[in-house]
């Protein structure tokens, strides 16, 4: 588009007002993708408490830790996780590089592309694609594959990089949080390096600040003499449930002040929030927006077993211990930064 | 002391002086403990070569990691470790809160407080001690048991609280390199949860910042119904040698630009550090100052067997690889801050 001279002025003058009002925007407004609701509030009174000083409940900046779960909490886990998707997308270059696996199961029917009989896969199948596709590769192999990945595959429902499937909501905490000094992580279940290759791109969380599922490594060197690192199909630790609590100790080894979760997976993570003295912040998103997400859940009455539920009894133990459920249909004005 | 007048305006002079003066002093000399030596003038070269914008070896903020073995590399090791002391000296509590403990061996012996004796204690023997003092109970009462201990217990020597025996020159560098964007870590054969209780205190270094020899925690919940996490005797990361490597990518997720150590147990950190592209810092304490601290190591021609030993071997493969050697006798013209 071309401006003739004085429209040229005025776009100037407009953007360099745009620059100079920002930062006042963003102090006056952090959270522009929510609505004024209970759970807007929440946020916003509990970072005005935690961090004026002469406050009561003051947290002095050294112990402002915050984690979040991550899938169904900062992006989206329907229809699948987008770790299982990259097992999955990542099985023909394993057949490729190990041949000797093409006719053997599981390989053969995620090969086939038979989405009726990849759907029918037991967990042990589950186990060895997973083992097959995360582990055997040096570290610094495992993030090129990763990297590459996330930068060209597409999500099934918008079609968009897996990468821009986060809440804008979510997104807006993240940094309210941090610009008030709070460090923000993130504690998931899935592979904590499979999350720590785009961590620091997508959330602006650094691979230090992700606690997730880890296997072991070995440390050796390769053919040249290069010191290596690499991937095993060993446990380190499993970072879901009781493992949540476990793995902050572990990695960050204080109590965080506030954590956010959305199924039975995060509960023992809030709880030991809630648990800390002094004023603590626990928030379950609610999935219950099916037109611009998804609905599962208390919202639907799923069952507890089905992957990412939230389930009635967490929702009932969140009401009774005072965390705070944030509503996507009724707290969020946008969901995606994509999508009005 | 009382001070005449005109002498009380000239100390209050003088003080003011100082007050304004020192920030400058600590920017014209960020190592002011330090001989002008060559391993002076390597810590000096390397920040400005990773620091300084446009230089060719400028290293972007978020990956300036500096990890520090602390044993021998930030505080004396000799003549035993400071956890050692710690486990031996909290047998009495242990058996007193458990009196079955006190016929057993090897409790009896080291309640018999016969040095001698103990000096003959098996492995096997110090890994029950190790169990019974260091796992067993909430994360919660074991940072207390330590915290009291660390803040009473005094060393052999010099009859000073251990976090006095940290060597000023490295506390110096721990601050220059914060000064300059790193992110500094420990990175111990230590329990971490023993160095996490005062490492931020003595060291400036919060506990996510410790990796260190770790066991496993329970997450579970006391007689009330109050969340807890209690120890367990079950290794999770034993942080030496290669486990230091490992123990990096698993806390850390990033190759450190820079690393210091001392003994056998850091050859692998430090290998691993160098083998990153662009300018690496690679640094090794040589306890060579029998007067002021202890002399061990090539130094001494002491076999690598011994605890905090720098072998021969690791000596020589400093000089082939192109690390530092810091003579503690050579380059530091102070040792620690309680000794002239």
């Amino acid at each position: 588009m071309r401006f003739p001279g004085i429209a040229r002025t005025l776009v100037a003058m407009a953007m360099t007002s745009l620059v100079a009002v920002a930062p006042v925007l963003a102090q006056s407004d952090p959270l522009p993708s929510w609505n004024d609701s209970a759970a807007r509030q929440a946020i916003v009174a509990f970072v005005k408490a935690t961090t004026t000083k002469g406050s009561p409940q003051f947290v002095p900046v050294a112990e402002r830790i915050a984690t979040f779960d991550q899938d169904g909490t900062l992006w989206v886990e329907h229809p699948f996780y987008a770790q299982a998707m990259y097992c999955l997308d990542r099985v023909p270059a394993v057949v490729k590089a190990r041949p000797e696996l093409a006719n053997v199961e599981p390989f053969k029917t995620v090969m086939s592309g038979n989405r009726e009989a990849i759907a029918t896969l037991t967990m042990d199948d589950l186990m060895k694609i997973v083992a097959a596709t995360l582990t055997g590769m040096t570290v610094d192999e495992f993030n090129a594959q990763v990297k590459g990945w996330i930068g060209s595959a597409r999500d099934p429902r918008w079609k968009q990089p897996y990468t821009a499937l986060t809440y804008l909501p979510m997104q807006e905490v993240l940094r309210y949080l941090r610009a008030n000094g709070y460090k923000t992580y993130i504690v998931t279940g899935g592979g904590q390096d499979f999350v720590r290759v785009y961590a620091e791109q997508i959330y602006g969380i650094p691979p230090e600040q992700v606690v997730g599922t880890a296997g072991a490594t070995t440390f050796g060197y390769d053919a040249s003499g290069k010191p290596i690192l690499t991937k095993e199909p060993k446990l380190l630790l499993n970072d879901d449930k009781a493992g949540k609590p476990e793995g902050i100790h572990l990695m960050i080894g204080r109590r965080p002040v506030a954590a956010f979760g959305n199924t039975a997976g995060d509960q023992q993570m809030l709880e030991y929030t809630k648990a800390g003295s002094g004023l603590r912040l626990a928030m379950l998103v609610l999935h219950d927006d099916a037109t611009r997400e998804y609905a599962y859940g208390p919202a639907t009455g799923l069952p507890d077993t089905k992957v990412g539920t939230f389930s009635q009894a967490l929702y009932d133990e969140a009401l009774k211990s005072g965390w705070v459920v944030i509503s996507m249909r009724k707290d969020w004005k946008r969901v995606f930064s994509f999508a009005p």
